[in-house]
This record gives structure tokens, C-alpha cells and sequence, in this order.
């Protein structure tokens, strides 16, 4: 730096002083767009909560199933190319806030520290082992609570459905029953308003919807995303998660102005 | 345990010692197959290294663009859905053994211990700003292992080109010739050579391909990928990826059988 005219000492201390504070602050500007604070953590095992993609998954019915098309072939080409199809919804991937409400964030506005955080998990085999449609309720949230603390704020929450180990087998996942009617667990409007009030980011499940099978409203879904909250359905592997202490990678394709997008996710244990 | 007949009390003792064994072989089995060591790091900051997803994202010319294609929208539907159409190739992915090499590991047979993995950077601009498609040489990794220890076995290894800053221009980011020559940087065979022989697990640069635009033989692929080595490719940020010290989650979306797919990426910095 080189003032352009003789200065008194002071001023020229004054200006040096500004011009590293203006320095200062614009290196601040460009590191908070691009390193992000996220809760601090440590991590020596992986678990991996997606679910595999190919073409006979379990879709969403009436949905658009997840297809790769061979484009080219070692005989053919030397190497291997494929291209893929699939609706925004197949297999385990994230709902945004925009999936249900306009102007809210679409899935590639989530923020890191939303992408990476805590993630705890309620077991309720024991529920809907008697009731295939079971939904959580507020009261189950309380008595984990009980156990396990407070559900923390910018957590992901996760309920553990058994339904992960149906995934395979797409019949026994939608779980259609006479009726046309699909018969799988969700959590209840009441347990959603709840893990609003708690500040949780988002919450998980490894069933198609948030909400249970026989839904026509989608009330869970409608309190989440008008809270600007995310969901992740179709999780993998929940039985292997820790209730708490392990924090959630969400890998979820950055589509601009995607209402949802697959996504690849880890679960991180001390 | 109830023994079905009387039995000496030494045997029985064996028995239920042995069937104790056999059980915690069980559980060790399914845990292998569930939670995956890793190696152990620490993190308070995320930079997010992905190129966000979108219908003008540039392509390998020639190959399949993204598309986000409408399907249902809130005044229609009450709601937004879309379909993803891609070439396993597009924006920010990875590149499988098995793209080159047939019977080597597909996208969904990476192991968790190689997609969550110590990160280490090559800024290269400083030949890059003098040639378009600067090949990456074992010098110029000799060079950095001089200032910053040997690349790390199990480390996925980056090039800096600088070309990151072009990903929204395609025209620059291809950078064709009048020839019809793409000019663009990347790793020579013998620096993908040093690397395999330095055990890192992949590679990934900030273009789009690890050998530079004018390759006809793709000759730094085949080193890597007949090593069953993976690649990363149109990476982002990477101006903000400190040289060592970071973790990379790499999120590839586990599509079986796929040569390439899609990754949301992240460097975790502590």
C-alpha cells in the first residue's frame, strides 16, 4: 500500500487501518458463500441409509419408475454409458419445502448446516407391528423424550418404521389392501405440529410418504413444508442408526428449483 | 437356551459357550455389513463442492443434457413434481471402474470407507493460466509432496485448474478450438500413474474429464479405472478446499450396475 500524497501520520495510520478492515470484511463476504459453519462433530463409522437404485425399485404408484438406459457398451464402444430416468420422488430421496407450498425453498436452497446435522431416531416396530397404518403421535415423541432428551433443534427425526427391510419387495411395501387402499406407517399431523415446536430441520422416514399409507390430505406433509422443513422418505438401514449421537449426511442432488431430489445419505457415528 | 436333554454339566457348559461364540459372529457379520469404519476426522465447516443441477448445466458434447421436466404444478396438482432426465455423466459425478473396464466395480460397489475419505488439492492454475489444457505431471505432484508430505493411501487426490469459474459459461468451460478441439486441462497418464502407485482411492478435477480436452485415448481413465480407482469430475469451489486437513463425503447415488452417476459432494473441514 502506497498513499498517493503525504499524510499526516495519524490519518495514514487511520486509512491502513480502514483498508485492512475493509479487506477483512470482504474475505469474510466471499468464505461465507462458500465455507459454511456446521454443528461440530467427530466420526469413525459410516452407515449408509439409501436404498439401492434400479430398475425394478419400488415407486410411488401411478408414479415414474426409476429406468437406466444402456447407451453404450464395451463391444460396441470400448466403455459403458448409461442415461437415467426417473421421477423426482423415486427411491430414497428429499422432499423441499416447494414440493407443497409455493415461494417456499426449493430442494437446492437447502443450507449445509440443514444438509448435516444431528440425526436421532424413534423405534416404533413395536406400534406398527399390531397396526400396519400406524401414525406416531405426540405422546410417543414425549415418552422418547423421556428417555433420550429433548428432540434438538436443526435435528433430523427419524422413525424407524421396520418398513426399510419391505423395500425389495414392492408389493409388501405399498402394502395395497383390498380396497386399493395403502396400508403403511406415517407420522400423524399432531407428531409433525410437535417436531415444528421442537425446531427440528427436517424428519425422516423409510416408508414412501411421511404420511401414512390410507392418507388423502397429506397433513403431515402440509405442516413440514409450510414450517420450510424438509422430509426424507424411503430411508434404508434405520435398524443399524444409534437413537442419538450420530449425525446425518443428506447427499441430495442440488436440482435448481427441484420440489425434490434423490439423494445418497450417511449416518456418521463417534 | 433350554438344552433338550440332560446333559453333563462340562458339555453343557461348552454348548452354551459355543452357541455365545456363534452368536456374536452373527452380529458381528451383520454389523460389517451395515456400519463401515472409516477413518476418524473432525468437523465444523462444510464447503459444498457440487455444480447445482440445471436444464442449461453444460454437457460433454454429444452426450444426454440434464432436464427437469414439469409433471404436476400447485395450480394444477396442489402441488410440484418433476421428472429427471441425465446421462449418468452430467454435472458433478463419478466415474466407476467398471465405465472403462468391464467386471471392474461398478458406481454402487464403491465402499463407504472410499467415498468418505481424507481430501487432499493441487492448485494447478499457475501452468493452466499459461495452457489451456496443461497436463498434469508426476514433477508437479513431486512438487507438493515436497511442501505438503506424500499423498495420503485412501485419499481422493484433486486438481485445481481453475476451470470451476467457467461451469456457467459452457462456451468457456468447453473451450473448443477451431479445429473442434476441446482445450482444457487434466492429469497426464503418468501422473495417474504416480497416484495409483500412492494408493489413493480416486482422483477428481474441476472439468469435464480428468484427461485434458484433446485426448483421443483418454489414457489417465484407463490407468485409474483398470486400478479400480474411481473418478470425480466437474467439481466445484474449489478455490475454497484447503490444500490438506479436509474429509470429502462424496454422495453418489448408489445405482446398480451404473458406470457413472451423480454425487453431491462436500468437503468437512474441522
Amino acid at each position: 500500500m502506497r498513499p498517493p500524497i503525504n499524510l499526516p501520520k495519524s490519518l495514514m495510520l487511520g486509512l491502513m487501518l480502514g483498508m485492512g478492515l475493509a479487506m477483512v470484511l470482504a474475505l469474510s463476504a466471499a468464505a461465507a458463500q462458500t465455507i459454511s459453519a456446521i454443528q461440530p462433530f467427530t466420526a469413525s463409522q459410516a452407515i449408509d441409509l439409501t436404498q439401492p437404485m434400479h430398475d425394478d425399485m419400488v415407486f410411488w404408484p401411478g408414479g415414474v419408475p426409476f429406468k437406466k438406459e444402456r447407451l453404450v457398451d464395451y463391444d460396441t464402444g470400448g466403455y459403458q454409458l448409461h442415461k437415467f430416468i426417473m421421477g423426482e420422488n423415486t427411491g430414497t430421496h428429499v422432499d423441499a419445502p416447494s414440493h407443497f407450498i409455493r415461494g417456499n425453498k426449493p430442494i437446492d436452497q437447502l443450507a449445509l448446516n440443514q444438509l448435516i446435522l444431528p440425526i436421532v431416531v424413534l423405534d416404533a416396530q413395536y406400534a406398527v407391528a399390531k397396526n400396519d397404518d400406524y401414525e406416531l403421535t405426540p405422546a410417543d415423541i414425549k415418552n422418547w423424550e423421556a428417555k433420550h432428551g429433548k428432540v434438538p433443534a436443526n435435528s433430523l427425526f427419524v422413525m424407524n418404521t421396520g418398513w426399510h427391510k419391505r423395500f425389495d419387495d414392492p408389493q409388501k411395501y405399498i402394502n395395497m389392501d383390498g380396497d386399493n387402499v395403502m396400508r403403511f406407517p406415517g407420522f400423524s399431523a399432531a407428531a409433525a405440529k410437535l417436531l415444528v415446536a421442537r425446531d427440528v430441520a427436517g424428519i425422516g422416514i423409510d416408508t414412501l410418504s411421511l404420511d401414512h399409507g390410507p392418507s388423502k390430505t397429506f397433513a403431515a406433509h402440509v405442516v413440514m413444508l409450510a414450517a420450510n422443513k424438509y422430509q426424507v422418505e424411503n430411508m434404508a438401514l434405520l435398524d443399524a442408526l444409534p437413537t442419538t449421537g450420530a449425525t446425518a449426511i443428506i447427499g441430495v442432488l442440488p436440482v435448481r428449483g427441484g420440489s425434490q431430489a434423490q439423494a445418497r445419505i450417511f449416518a456418521l457415528v463417534p
